[in-house]
């Protein structure tokens, strides 16, 4: 477990009420909690921008099936940087069309890259990408 | 098979080279595949926009199975809303924390609660919701 | 001034240092402003999606002053919703485009619909909105 | 002018009629138009990550102006890196607040390190960069 540390923090008191409203919407029960999510988003967000940086991430995309040598290609592409994926999930959403989404483990730069030439496959349709980690 | 219409389109010369340049370093092999990926793009974002429109999406999220009662607590909000989640995918990170990735159907407005709820658990550290669709 | 209220939060002791590094970096000399600016971005977030707040923002645009009709039409624009644009500045940037800034107050969904109109007008060319408020 | 060119672009039919929904709702009255847009976004966005990359910017910033010394220190920030602020805009809200926008021209990493400056200075609340160019 992560070790706490207790910490006095200065709030106006019109904008922490407006928060405690947020976050009780959003189903917090705990106001540390919702500002440990706060700081962990932006340590995310600030990771990201490091190419180098060894990240977590999923790729969601969606493709057509019936397209010519498609899932030979992204078979290709997965295997092309060796322990990048670490799994996949598929979904039939219609006739033609799949959902599959990767779990992905490496640096920045190799996830992006990878996530570029799927989403950039012809019958690959809406793709995104999202990179977390533990912070 | 999607039905192709061929349009004429007026662009600039120097943004078009620009442009190439980009999707080509992106892996794209066709400019018309570029271009249709960017409108879908921005018909997935309108439709993000509307609580009762019907989409697809994916919840990726990091937690600690070690945190009491977490694992309990992520079924049972899987389970409120009946056909929401229409499948998960679980991997380990270390020793404490997993990555699970839900996929989801449902209205953008259920989909959203059914995010917060999940981001917003004691133990579940950063989460990210993918609003995606056939466009 | 705003009322100030000091209240307990239980951080993790590594994501600490780790924020306690990124706001350094960032210039803030003070854990609780830092904290306080996460939990404004957030509420101004949320606002922006209901389209009956009253909000501050920001368009930023750039045009081509030789487009035929151009500064006609975008003076007409901000006529059309009288006390929607606060005041506007203008700058030079080559022989052919301006970059203009307007400030604007109004209901996000008036907001929106004037940044529309303006973006999509012929010469027009990169527009973005910034939605802001006192939070 | 910019030199204009023709190219015929493969569109799905259903998705392409999406589209001319959508820029019609957004007020465009040229396919090629909202187009181009939207490949200048795409644009803007890739220089965005380029700390070399020279760009426009304007930043928007609500302050207090009775916060001790905050203007001082605002215009000294603004000195520091000279011919990086081309002009700015200044707006009263209320009794307190102002809303302050700079129009900004320079390297992506010498305008992103005076927004932090600016953004992280107390007294300064809600702060947005957005960066832009001609392409």
């Amino acid at each position: 477990m992560a070790k706490i540390t207790r910490k006095g923090i200065a709030f106006e008191k019109d904008q922490l009420s407006e928060f405690d409203r947020l976050i009780h919407k959003r189903g917090y029960t705990n106001r540390s909690e919702a500002i440990r999510d706060l700081i962990r988003n932006e340590l995310v967000e600030e990771k990201k921008n490091n190419p180098e940086e060894t990240m977590l991430a999923t790729l969601t995309f969606i493709y057509n099936h019936h397209d010519h040598g498609i899932q030979h290609k992204l078979t290709d592409i997965q295997h092309k940087t060796p322990g990048l994926v670490r799994s996949s999930m598929h979904t039939h959403i219609d006739a033609h069309s799949c959902l599959e989404v990767l779990i992905l483990e490496g640096k920045v730069k190799h996830i992006t890259k990878l996530a570029d030439s799927i989403i950039s496959s012809k019958g690959v349709r809406h793709g995104k990408l999202v990179l977390t980690g533990i912070c």
